[in-house]
């Protein structure tokens, strides 16, 4: 088989999937629909008209008047990656929560942007109390505090609200990993103080992968201004980024600086769209909702949760698996019924299960379907 | 209109184009149905056999039986720096070649990468001859030697295979942009021996934009696995990406770095099935042809290119705005006809206009189309 591909391409044909792991989820058919629209070039009038559009409603999005308010041509790892090697300079101090895999990824991108690093670290389901970011900036100023809203690879959400007040309070800029949460649950860019957060696209918000919502404040901005040292990246660079996207000033001055993924902005344009239209606070009940008919589900199983309730995600589910249950041949059974979940992740792998419940499969009827399979698959 | 739009966002149905500016170029229908087709797992086991098949097919438009070749996630512009960023150390001896600004952009990627940059330098039009090349590593040697081979603000095509064969004697790395080149003119990897190469998706292989296709030889992995620094890049560290995409070894890591961009993929890989069922020489040769049709007809027109013919390049064509007409204008009157082309990039802006025929555009019919409206729009 594989050797006769090597001869023949396959004919692009991918199977009908439910996907309730933790990414992506599946995209509204508008949304899919888009990605095929007619290509207009990257500085077509129409497509300036797309992008101003698709600003303006990622700021509704991210609850921010933020101007700095993009998709980055990447996916949500090259937003992250944007905001920690255009905020940081070699030699800063930076203070990171690590409470799973996607809190030390941000270690690592700090780490190679240079700064000295302090990790907060709290054991996989557990979080990192806000006092103890206290204490640590105390002990220490830093240039900035950085932490996973809702860790991935645990199904903990941080209290992100209260820590960005501890960051301010200190003098600390706040960036945050909204990879997961934006559009799934309350993510508030202004009225919690953060100075830049990144998402991704296909997650809650239900476009394909590929891009990189990211936003930033006027604090940001003036740090990266202040640079002493040119960021190492020129693809990321903010300064950049803004001679083409547009500056706070309102001028426009559009100039070239990467082509940019037109079809994917045209997709996620539509997302956003979506989202707005149903309404941000509606949506995070949704979810919610979902979360709530999900675990009722999983009790009628016989299933428990890994996360503990005080601090569980709504959209992204860690589920114990039962003594002598075979992770792989479950996951086999329910992919073979046309239905995706995930394993878990590091320590957790062979342990758990991560179920996503995400924009349009945050959906009773999806659910009952995946919690149909599920029970004959561990009968 | 615009206030009116801050209230209700536009829904996307964008005008049809026909884009014979510099890129994208207009997609094949097979190539935009792929990006709308069902969305799957990014470890889903068909999207891991799209991976292959996709891989597969990259060798054979790079020539090259190269392992480490993928489509970064990010524009062609992510495929450059992925590569400086690799390849460069902080210290780094580079010499570089600029004819125009997509040269001076490896420059900036290069100074950020931390190399000490030697720029070899030839006026807009011209080339940088490859005994240039030899006096300046006979002088002093250096790691690493990059270059673009068909620059797309000037229209003029480096000799490649030359400055390879003087880079490798000398004991040097080659690294080169072959963005606007790829799929629209002789290119050859493995027998012109480069070592690392980029490109993008939407040129002359006529994908959407928003991939960055690399390919990476044996001593360019020697040269990344011999660092004595990390790269300051985690999204784009090859070491990282490949636990991903699989080791040359034949192993299949396939552990997570970040959700790969699916429908790009799916679109990508159609686009290459596509230009090797045309097969590599003959799509050159239609390229060639394009151009020489295209030629004939700005001569009819009056009309004259601005790159000598000696190394002027097929796909890009740089053509001199004649006196007293008036750039903006004529380019409006195209678009308002549905065509797209580009002005002039830094120096040339005003004094030039850029043709692209590029993948499914180098065809007679669309030319004619072209000509026919620049005709016009002209008198």
């Amino acid at each position: 088989m594989s050797e006769q591909r090597s001869q023949s391409p396959m004919i692009i044909d991918p199977p009908e999937r439910l996907l309730m792991g933790p990414g992506p989820s599946n995209p509204d058919p508008v949304v899919l629909k888009a990605m095929a629209s007619n290509m207009v070039g990257h500085l077509d009038p129409y497509f300036l008209d797309v992008m101003d559009d698709t600003m303006r409603m990622l700021r509704a999005v991210f609850r921010t008047e933020n101007h700095h308010t993009i998709p980055m041509s990447g996916t949500g790892t090259s937003g992250l990656e944007t905001i920690m090697l255009n905020l940081i300079e070699p030699g800063d101090d930076v203070v990171v929560a690590v409470i799973g895999y996607f809190g030390q990824r941000l270690v690592e991108m700090a780490t190679r942007a240079g700064a000295n690093v302090r990790v907060l670290e709290s054991s996989f389901g557990e979080i990192v109390e806000p006092a103890r970011f206290a204490a640590e900036l105390e002990r220490k100023p830093a240039k900035l505090v950085a932490l996973v809203h809702a860790e991935t690879s645990t199904g903990a959400e941080q209290p992100v609200a209260e820590v960005a007040q501890i960051a301010r309070d200190a003098g600390a800029l706040i960036a945050v990993d909204c990879v997961t949460s934006l559009g799934g649950m309350p993510f508030e860019v202004d009225a919690w103080g953060i100075d830049a957060a990144g998402s991704c696209s296909q997650k809650c918000l239900g476009a394909p992968p590929g891009l990189g919502p990211v936003t930033f404040g006027p604090r940001a901005i003036e740090a990266v201004a202040n640079r002493k040292v040119q960021t190492s990246t020129w693809y990321m660079d903010l300064n950049l980024l803004f001679q083409y996207w547009g500056d706070a000033g309102g001028a426009k001055q559009r100039a070239f600086h990467h082509t940019a993924p037109v079809s994917s902005i045209y997709a996620f344009h539509e997302a956003l769209r979506l989202a707005l239209d149903e309404g941000m606070e509606s949506r995070w009940d949704r979810h919610r909702e979902a979360h709530e008919i999900f675990v009722e589900g999983l009790q009628r199983l016989g299933l428990s949760l890994f996360t503990p309730e005080s601090h569980r995600l709504p959209m992204l589910n860690v589920i114990n698996i039962p003594e002598g249950v075979d992770d792989a041949a479950v996951r086999g059974a329910l992919l073979d019924r046309g239905i995706e979940i995930s394993g878990g992740f590091g320590p957790l792998k062979g342990k758990t299960w991560r179920v996503g419940l995400m924009g349009n499969n945050a959906n009773t009827e999806r659910i009952e379907r995946l919690l149909g399979a599920l029970g004959e698959a561990l009968s």
